[in-house]
């Protein structure tokens, strides 16, 4: 484990730098990677950010200053990757060969020559901004759109319990250096496509109340997946739709898999665990979030699914 | 127009003090009374809340802790009101009798004795804040509590474009103070009552897209209303529903009203002037969102709105 400084220190002592983020990529891990790649190039520096997978377009105005160089990398640096898999289609390529990891998530395994985790980050891009201050290089407007996007992607708009005052001061800070953060919390949160608002009509007729409302039961069908046409990349989000009902202990959504079988999602309020739920079944997760599969007929599933769930309640 | 810390001055030799709130209390104004209520009781003076109306359920937890006192009034404050008749049920016994003005309205119109007007303010609880440090103060939890909500209500959680970097600091300080952030943000928009996710429900499945779905149009019919059972004070913001598509240039809401005839909320994105739609049906408000009352039947409702959006996004 190195600090901050001593990450500074060494990045400044390199030259041709990939910075690589996690599958699937989210508004942190992609601007940690770009903010880092600004301020790289902004350094003199030759560097470039590799995604696995594709940028999803919602994203996109976070790259757009950056400049295009091509070369082999002689320093690697991830963020926000907790673990190789984590990857993807780059694990093979870089596995063994990642020289500085910089993450917030308390799972990663460490797995670079030097790494710098910080828990009680409420965003990796959190870390970057103190990493780019240690560098000597003065925030510019698009390393304030990358961080910003970070902070408030991971804490979903301010609404989830990792955020700190270190969260807030940060993101004032990234509104002085002229982000549009109101702006950013629009397209983040506030943005649906038709498609999506479809699918949200689909779910939301499907749900189902038990044990006094205090839980429900929300059904995503393929049938329902594809008659409103949403992207997979769409679909992110809509799990926490049961228990944004007020009096909803246990929120659980059913998914039906394109291979069959269903994916469940649940989400608990206090005192209700969510991962203990999903264990029952082979999965797992954090107390307010928490997932498994089961491959069975879906009047089955939803049977074993009530049956924990009332469990939880304490209803016997 | 006097100073925060004259405002701190004139308060201090004061005591035996009503503080008002304007009609239909929402998150700032209650935020804002409570605070200062708070910091006088602190102070040892008697303080006491007046609101025209209920106290939303929702807000219930701010007053929890605010000692009950009887007196006749010695000072009169005003929080968060532009003008008189928003003093609603009260404007005649306090018409005149306002000794303080504290608000961050642009439209104030400075009906009190001494007035502490800031536009620059995102709510004004951001000033109540000042003022309390002002008055040499400290923040408790529960000033802390009705700070952070009167500065995450009235910026739509960090979304509006009124939010200012001292917003984000003045959260962050609150935070510190012991503020549960994550949990206020999340009891103001993430949790919506059964009846609202019904009526949800309801009007997206009567959402229509018009001019290459650049236009928007949902009906809230009293039909739709009574079925899903909701209160008033739940039917809040579903306004917003059409225009978060993205696409949509142009989001109409359509409300039926108890009386016959229908209320129309209009919201647009940059560019698309909301305000000149509305005013040809004799309404009015700002760019982005305002609105109408048009008493004919549906169809020629929607025909005539649908006329002028089509006049706005240049389509002859």
């Amino acid at each position: 484990m190195i600090t901050i400084s001593q990450a500074a220190e060494l990045i400044k002592q390199k030259d041709d730098i990939y910075i690589l983020t996690h599958q699937f990529p989210d508004g942190d891990t992609l601007g940690s990677a770009y903010a880092l790649c600004y301020a790289l190039q902004e350094m003199g520096k030759r560097a470039k950010v590799i995604i696995s997978g594709s940028l999803p377009k919602k994203f996109m105005y976070m790259e757009q200053n950056i400049k295009a160089q091509d070369f082999s990398p002689q320093f690697v640096i991830s963020v926000d990757v907790a673990d190789l898999p984590l990857l993807g289609e780059y694990r093979e390529t870089f596995e063994g060969k990642v020289d500085l990891c910089i993450d917030h998530h308390a799972t990663n395994i460490c797995f670079a020559d030097y790494c710098h985790i910080d828990a009680t980050a409420a965003a990796t891009t959190e870390l970057i901004y103190m990493l780019i201050k240690e560098m000597g290089i003065s925030i510019s407007l698009d390393m304030a759109n990358c961080i910003f996007t970070g902070i408030t992607t991971d804490t979903g708009c301010f609404r989830y319990t990792n955020t700190t005052a270190q969260s807030y001061r940060i993101a004032a800070d990234m509104l002085d250096c002229g982000c549009d953060g109101a702006e950013i919390n629009k397209a983040m949160f506030d943005t649906k496509t038709k498609e999506r608002v479809q699918l949200e009509r689909l779910v939301l007729d499907s749900m189902e109340f038990y044990f006094d409302d205090r839980c429900a039961v929300m059904l995503m069908s393929r049938e329902m997946i594809e008659k409103s046409g949403v992207l997979e990349e769409d679909i992110e989000g809509l799990t926490a739709l049961p228990r944004q009902i007020s009096g909803v202990c246990i929120g659980i959504t059913v998914r039906e898999k394109k291979s069959g079988g269903y994916k469940i999602s649940v989400r608990t309020v206090n005192g209700y665990d969510a991962s203990q739920l999903c264990q029952s079944f082979g999965g797992g997760g954090h107390k307010a979030a928490a997932g498994c599969e089961i491959d069975k007929e879906l009047s089955v599933v939803k049977e074993m699914l009530l049956k924990e769930a009332k469990n939880q309640l304490g209803e016997m």
